[in-house]
């Protein structure tokens, strides 16, 4: 019964951090490595990311062993000698990871984590540890951008049904609410994270009734606090009259119809026109909720034409981050056993050495540009962005309160200047190596020209 | 220890799928419904559909509960009557499942699968059943296109560090095994899936030693039957020299270096150097094996263009689809208590009435066109599509092994006429309905449009 089990998390890695691992054991290599994670273009139209997935990735970290049927199954595959498998039996990971906390901004070619643990521990961690940053940043990021769009209007996640899989859905209805969302559709992500759940009727819903009224007052029975309803099934506009000979009943009862929602059609013309229904009949209160294929293009373009929209469902394109669903998200060695190292492979150059970020600001406190520079070096006016948030294996903090999260990217987001919240994503923010990091590069890559190349 | 213990799928779900369920449950409907699952148009360059994911969907329904702990969250929510949780206690799906199997062609419009069962399941069900299929029908699409890319050459999925999420990793190793490649990078899916899998070392593990060549070394004595070198850490031709080198070395030894790796730089020039390097060297029996941004696109110009490669290691780009993230995938209600129903909603008009799907052939047993139809209907020369796959909540068939089912898609991918294999996705396959099925439309859309909307 595999699927009542839970999966362990230390076999969802690539074969190689496996066999490397056996290598290196084999080879007695256990001296401390640092590994630095870090974004290496940005993706379509983003200027900024918003960091987001380091709890997960910490609890991961703390937790990491494999287990007797992962070790069981390792032995079947006759790649490896029982002697490191034996070994891999009591493997905890008991490094140091030092990070730019969630909800912060960070920009390209920063690190936004760095892991310094025996080489093996680091290596073995490499596909975990991308996996767990790269989807939440995306969407954290993505979220942010519809938050923008959207200005004071609330926005939920409704991606569930299309996102990669359940995990996905999960790190979304997380990743998003650090964004800038309100909540979630997503039951699970309720119960797990405590994010606020939304949501009310489908179509089907409409549609299994005899007349589509007679499914608004079935709803308004059963949730008489909450009734929003879905009024594009048939007509929108005739539903909305619908929704008013509801609304008035409820009013009658005591109670409040919330919403109606749009699902289709030109949400410019149709939000104006329901409104407009609503108002003229006496129901200033009832809020227009509009879903179907929103980003923060869609949200931005029929805002600036005049539609009157109090919240927004965000769904698919949000939950895949539908333009850009992937980032070039690189977690590369920086330094064996204190020597800095790099590789050269063309459009794939990494920085060599442990490094920090440095932000600088304004006098009004918004941001002005960020230096990367060594891990040990001293930047005046500057606050450092990777704080140590593990050591020896274990936290140095607790997990922080999601809405806690949230104010840290609303206080971040509140001091990037404007101009780097365009959606088009132009300008880049300017981020600069200090010239000891340089220096360190020159002089790495000078050696390797040496060595490996028989250069100079 | 949320952590450690495996999250039910059946809260897995949008909010609104249980407060539908609850006003059902008040208004005690529980009349039979059909739900339709299907695609709503191609994505990018598309032209087929592989279909994948059932197998995996057949397990949930089969096993679908709600367990205490998420009874009792949907409890503290208060949004729902105690009865209607007790009701959910011992709610189980017994319904019945029509689907076409995997590895089959499907196109547009077709129903994927169709689900007969008491309103609440069939709608409870719905997150799942599109998440569940989405992205495998997706991913298994896109692995389709990349071996047709590639002809005879072997392919193997490496995208586990940047799907989203380790759920979505699972998925993509067994949907791309679908589509045909030979494995995974994925340890967790040769584990659960018996995938062969596939791997040997990183950049970061050449730069741990003190030269390039000792790691080619020591990688050679830890796996000398498996060997693959990646040479492009510093200079890709001089990392190519190198290996001959291991390569003599190994030959005395009476071993073999199996391939080398080129993970970047331009792949048409410096795989046709690799080759040259080798073969001047008397080495001609060592693979040429490419990774880095590959996908259908990439594969099929380098080749074009005359790359020598043996193998391709693809990964982000199949592994999140990213031309294409997501599929305008719609699980529909088209029947309740034996009436068909549809919705009209701009741009999302649904066909009423459970449906099959009429494939008839030509002389050579090629694809000529598909009829998309009622049920009950007989088309003459054509296969009927969905498959009774569950009835009572029951499987009707053991889940079929992966290679089988590869074997189905390949079979199928046989007899689709070049034509539609292109990779630009012009034109499309021809699929029309059957009279009686748009005699059907016409009845039902005339008969909301006298109820709803007051016409006629």
């Amino acid at each position: 019964m595999e699927k009542e089990r839970p999966r362990s998390r230390e076999i969802m890695t690539d074969l190689y951090e496996l066999t490397m691992a056996a290598s290196y054991f084999e080879q007695e290599m256990f001296a401390p490595a640092t590994f630095s994670l870090m974004v290496r273009e940005y993706p379509s139209k983003r200027s900024y990311l918003v960091c987001a997935g380091l709890d997960p990735l910490l609890d991961y970290l703390e937790s990491f062993h494999f287990r007797p049927d992962d070790l069981e199954y390792l032995e079947q595959t006759s790649l490896f000698p029982d002697k490191f498998l034996q070994f891999l039996e009591t493997l905890r990971f008991t490094g140091e990871v030092r990070a730019i906390p969630e909800g912060r901004l960070a920009f390209c070619d920063e690190p936004l984590v760095e892991i310094t643990a025996p080489v093996m521990q680091a290596q073995l961690v490499e596909t975990f540890v991308i996996n767990s940053i790269n989807l939440p940043t995306l969407v954290a990021t993505k979220a942010s951008r519809c938050h923008y769009a959207a200005g004071e209007r609330r926005l939920v996640d409704f991606s569930l049904r299309r996102t990669h899989g359940m995990d996905a859905g999960l790190m979304v209805a997380r990743s998003s609410f650090i964004g800038g969302f309100i909540g979630t559709s997503n039951v699970q992500a309720g119960k797990i994270y405590g994010l606020p759940i939304y949501g009310t009727m489908a179509h089907s819903y409409v549609e299994s009734f005899d007349r589509e009224i007679d499914s608004f007052r079935a709803f308004a029975k059963s949730f008489p606090d909450n009734t929003v309803l879905l009024i594009d099934t048939y007509d929108t506009l005739a539903g909305a009259r619908k929704a008013v000979t509801v609304a008035g009943e409820m009013r009658q009862a005591g109670q409040s119809l919330r919403a109606v929602r749009l699902d289709s059609g030109d949400m410019v013309q149709l939000s104006k026109q329901v409104r407009e229904i609503f108002d003229e009949s006496g129901f200033p209160e009832v809020r227009i909720f509009a879903s179907g294929g929103f980003d923060e293009f869609k949200i931005q373009k029929i805002l600036t034409s005049g539609a009157i929209i109090d919240a927004f469902g965000v769904g698919t394109k949000m939950g895949v981050s539908a333009d850009a669903p992937y980032l070039n998200m690189a977690y590369k060695m920086v330094m064996y056993n204190g020597r800095p190292v790099m590789k050269l492979s063309s459009g794939k150059v990494s920085l060599a050495g442990p490094k920090q970020v440095f932000r600088q600001r304004d006098e009004q406190g918004f941001f002005r540009r960020d230096l990367i520079g060594l891990l040990e070096e001293e930047v005046a006016d500057s606050e450092s962005l990777l704080e140590r948030v593990m050591q020896d294996g274990k936290r140095l903090f607790p997990p922080q309160p999601l809405p806690k999260i949230q104010q840290v990217f609303r206080n971040e987001f509140s001091l990037l200047p404007e101009t780097y919240k365009d959606l088009e994503g132009n300008p880049s923010y300017p981020v600069k190596i200090t010239p000891r990091l340089q220096a360190l590069q020159d002089q790495v890559r000078r050696e390797i020209g040496e060595k490996e190349l028989g250069l100079g």
